[in-house]
């Protein structure tokens, strides 16, 4: 059976990362096979795109190119990573997806969210997550734990009100396929977001077998 | 006034850099300022993308990879060098562009030549080439001359069915936008292809002024 591909999103700071390592464990206390990578990257040729994309000046790149470099980045690490692992049956948990372009290039960014889609999907083959988690906090929580995080690069080095349109971007991506994305409060201890993680993701979870004693 | 943008295509030694070099000379002698490009490359970020491109293994990028990374080459190369250009009345001569894309990608490569086009107008922002020539010679004449060229990279490598449907896809493309494209004889000597060539941009080019003697 095809694995569950799964996306964590949301702002710098807002603990995917941290959550990703956390949900994988999760998911292994469960029996399944979990494979946990990130983008930009994720694959060799990703890799290579993203060193271009993260370092070098703000004006490295116009929007355009950028976000036409993360599709080709994206495009490379579906094929060449995520595609084989789901279709092996394993699950995917993936740090930032799709929805990152999205919020990033189309919305904060101003290309707008429809062509920012479209030229993913073009690279997509038709692989999409089963569910995305969008870890929220709320503006003061989120910057103080970015400023404890690594050295911001070329896209997280933007302004605080460049951050805020994401934040918002976000939400509004939420509200438009509440299906697949889902809003998780990410205040607290991190057990306590791992947990509503699992809840938000129980109806894809294989039925629990009970071992007889 | 904004200079015009002309775009040299054809498949691998059809004589695309031969003619732009002399073409240039031509437009020179007639007063316009030139400028001189290639793709993938011609600014900064390009050159970096094209080094991505054109090295490595067959299997580096998947077509669909392969395809956004040209278009974010075009999105730089647009940005930073042909549209400054044309702006300050420059004549812009790109040796290869969009029409390579849709060939090599969108028709021989089988991604479909409106997938293709999508992606790259994405970011261009509006500016196409004025006139594209393209030069066409029999199959053995275009590979006779292509083994006297620089020896082949990632993607002039690839077998003679695929260059076969390279040319194939220039011709369909000339079909469907006779104003902007013209296919031109490239058989015999230079000097005898950049006259047909200078035909085809005669409209184009500024109304002689008669110095009066
Ligand atoms: N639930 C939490 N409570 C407090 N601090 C957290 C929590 N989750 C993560 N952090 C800390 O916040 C910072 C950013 O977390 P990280 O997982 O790297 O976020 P992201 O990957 O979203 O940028 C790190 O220093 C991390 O240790
Ligand atoms: N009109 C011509 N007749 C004969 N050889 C030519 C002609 N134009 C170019 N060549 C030669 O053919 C080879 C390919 O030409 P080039 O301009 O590099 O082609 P392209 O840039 O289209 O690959 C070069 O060795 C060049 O000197
Ligand atoms: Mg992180
Ligand atoms: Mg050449």
């Amino acid at each position: 059976m095809r694995g569950s591909f799964i996306t964590l999103e949301g702002g710098e700071g807002v603990g995917k990362s941290t959550q990703a390592r956390a949900l994988a464990e999760a998911l292994r206390a469960l029996g399944l096979e979990v494979v946990t990578t990130r983008e930009p990257g994720g694959s060799e040729g990703a890799e290579m795109i993203r060193a271009l994309l993260l370092g070098g000046p703000e004006e490295r790149w116009t929007a355009e190119a950028e976000a036409l470099l993360f599709a080709a980045a994206r495009a490379d690490h579906v094929a060449k990573t995520i595609r084989p692992a789901l279709e092996r049956g394993a699950w995917v948990l993936c740090d930032r997806f799709l929805d990152s372009s999205l919020a990033y290039q189309g919305g904060a960014g101003g290309l707008g969210t429809d062509r920012v889609r479209a030229i993913n999907l073009f690279g997509l083959g038709g692989t999409l997550p089963d569910r995305t988690l969008v870890l929220a906090l709320s503006d003061g929580a989120e910057r103080a734990r970015a400023r404890d995080n690594d050295a911001p690069d070329r896209i997280g080095g933007r302004p605080a009100d460049y951050h805020d349109a994401v934040a918002a971007a976000f939400r509004g991506l939420a509200g438009e396929e509440p299906e697949r994305i889902r809003c998780i409060d990410a205040h607290g201890a991190p057990e306590a977001v791992t947990e509503r993680l699992m809840t938000a993701l129980a109806d894809l979870l294989p039925a629990q077998q009970i071992t007889p004693g």
